[in-house]
């Protein structure tokens, strides 16, 4: 009797927090809903230009506020009468229109973005160089939780090339944990013509980790 | 037994579910973090006023973008070629300075105010005018959940003369509860001078409330 009457009070209690989870979901989402910019082109006053070698580069309007506040790289970029302040464009390097308007200048504006691998790997390279944490965060995590086997060796080369330490540890640990099913693989022989010091850091790995 | 097992379910539910709530705040309050703007006036391309007869009123410079986004009727202003579009100046009436600076437009950047029974009369009313349905939603909640004998009468007087209806409903049905207590109170003796007619129609809710 006593255990049924303690499991009533936890049914009760459980009901009464997936309530409140309801509540508080319904409050921060309206409060998300009205801070959310949808980017219009009026009240414009930059306009950022994907530096890609293209004839005609296509324009994305934007707003010097929202820019400065998202990104202090961009911030600098806008205060002190640099060329991009007094011209009022951006030219943004390394990037292709679609990732530049499509996904970077929207999630300025939203917060909101939808991932797949390639993108996230170029998001998160145009995030570290521009200091949008949030985004780096979003990106990182979208990249952890999306390890494989197949994707493991060229996730941990990417992110090594760049220093991404979270993607790095989490990659090494799910390779280290497969060493012998990888180096069948065709990745695997890619990166050892074409990277052979990085292929040695994770066998050291390996073996530092089974010497622990 | 099986109500010992069950109750061991419900507690790790009851966890999972803990743990899932902490997460989920902590990824919308980083979202909120990064959406909300501090609202610098650097990049400012507009101007607000306090339309309070003072002398010297205090600028209060703003984003033609932001304002435009969270106000429908701001938008119009700006929008269109109106006078307040082109001379980048917008004027509030009937406002003091410290609730337009400190609060509304505070809250078009930020979606945060710390409220008391005067500044949420005073926002509902702001942002019914300019219609900031976050806001006003925000100030009504506030409004109704402070509700209490003291503030009854008042409130119901204030909400009536607005159309506030989620007030004017929950006033009622707390002053129905208590008709006799508060007719020994000043409010009461107040409202008959001021407003006879709106005590009748609280006496009408009263008995309409008895005979169903």
């Amino acid at each position: 009797m006593r255990s049924c009457m303690s499991c009533q009070t936890m049914n009760s209690k459980f009901q009464d927090l997936e309530a409140k989870v309801e509540q508080y979901k319904e409050v921060l989402s309206a409060k998300l809903a009205f801070l959310t910019m949808p980017q219009p082109a009026s009240f414009s006053d930059v306009v950022l230009f994907a530096d890609n070698d293209d004839e005609y580069p296509v324009p994305v309007p934007a707003h010097k506020a929202i820019l400065a506040n998202r990104s202090p790289v961009l911030r600098a970029m806008l205060d002190n009468e640099m060329k991009e302040s007094l011209s009022g464009t951006i030219k943004i390097g390394d990037v292709s229109y679609d990732v530049l308007l499509r996904a970077f200048v929207n999630y300025l504006y939203t917060a909101e973005v939808c991932l797949d691998q390639k993108l996230a790997c170029e998001l998160l390279v145009m995030s570290e160089k521009y200091e949008v944490q949030h985004l780096k965060d979003f990106c990182q995590k979208f990249l952890v939780s999306n390890l494989n086997l197949d994707n493991s060796l060229s996730t941990y080369t990417f992110a090594h090339q760049h220093n991404f330490k979270p993607i790095i540890d989490a990659a090494l640990t799910l390779i280290t944990a497969s060493m012998d099913k990888l180096a069948s693989r065709d990745e695997y022989t890619e990166l050892k013509e074409r990277d052979p010091r990085l292929l040695l850091e994770i066998y050291e790995a390996y073996f530092s980790k089974r010497a622990n």
